[in-house]
């Protein structure tokens, strides 16, 4: 008989609030408008607003990409809000 | 005149390359089997195994759930190889 499936954990703050929060720090840091961040990421033009309004599901591919373009590690992309 | 699009910057060691080293590290710290990690985060039985071989191009949803079932914070999975 197979195992009952699980309900996925989640987590206090969610994984696409962490990145949203992340992009926008990084981001402003620089100096930098949503447009530009993309279009530097290689990425449709609005991709960024969608990041930081926690509107997509967003992949490692396109993490790697924002990573590169802001020239952070990656996993700086997903720090908790209080280790800033 | 649209700006001519931009190549998607790449990290040496790819993300992929990162999840699967990481999740790997974390999961046999336990001494789980791939399988177990899979049932502990809600996901298929296989998705595991297919991320430690870098052929998924995951999501930050089920980074988290396999954040969760590992009781870790979300940016152990992408932590860069030398700072284990």
């Amino acid at each position: 008989m197979p195992l009952p499936k699980k309900e996925k954990p989640r987590l206090a703050v969610s994984a696409r609030e962490l990145v949203a929060f992340n992009i926008r720090r990084l981001r402003t840091q620089r100096g930098w408008q949503q447009e530009l961040l993309s279009y530097e990421a290689g990425l449709h033009r609005t991709m960024v607003g969608h990041l930081e309004h926690s509107r997509r599901n967003v992949t490692v591919d396109t993490l790697e990409a924002i990573a590169g373009a802001l020239q952070v590690e990656l996993h700086e992309l997903l720090l908790p809000i209080e280790q800033q």
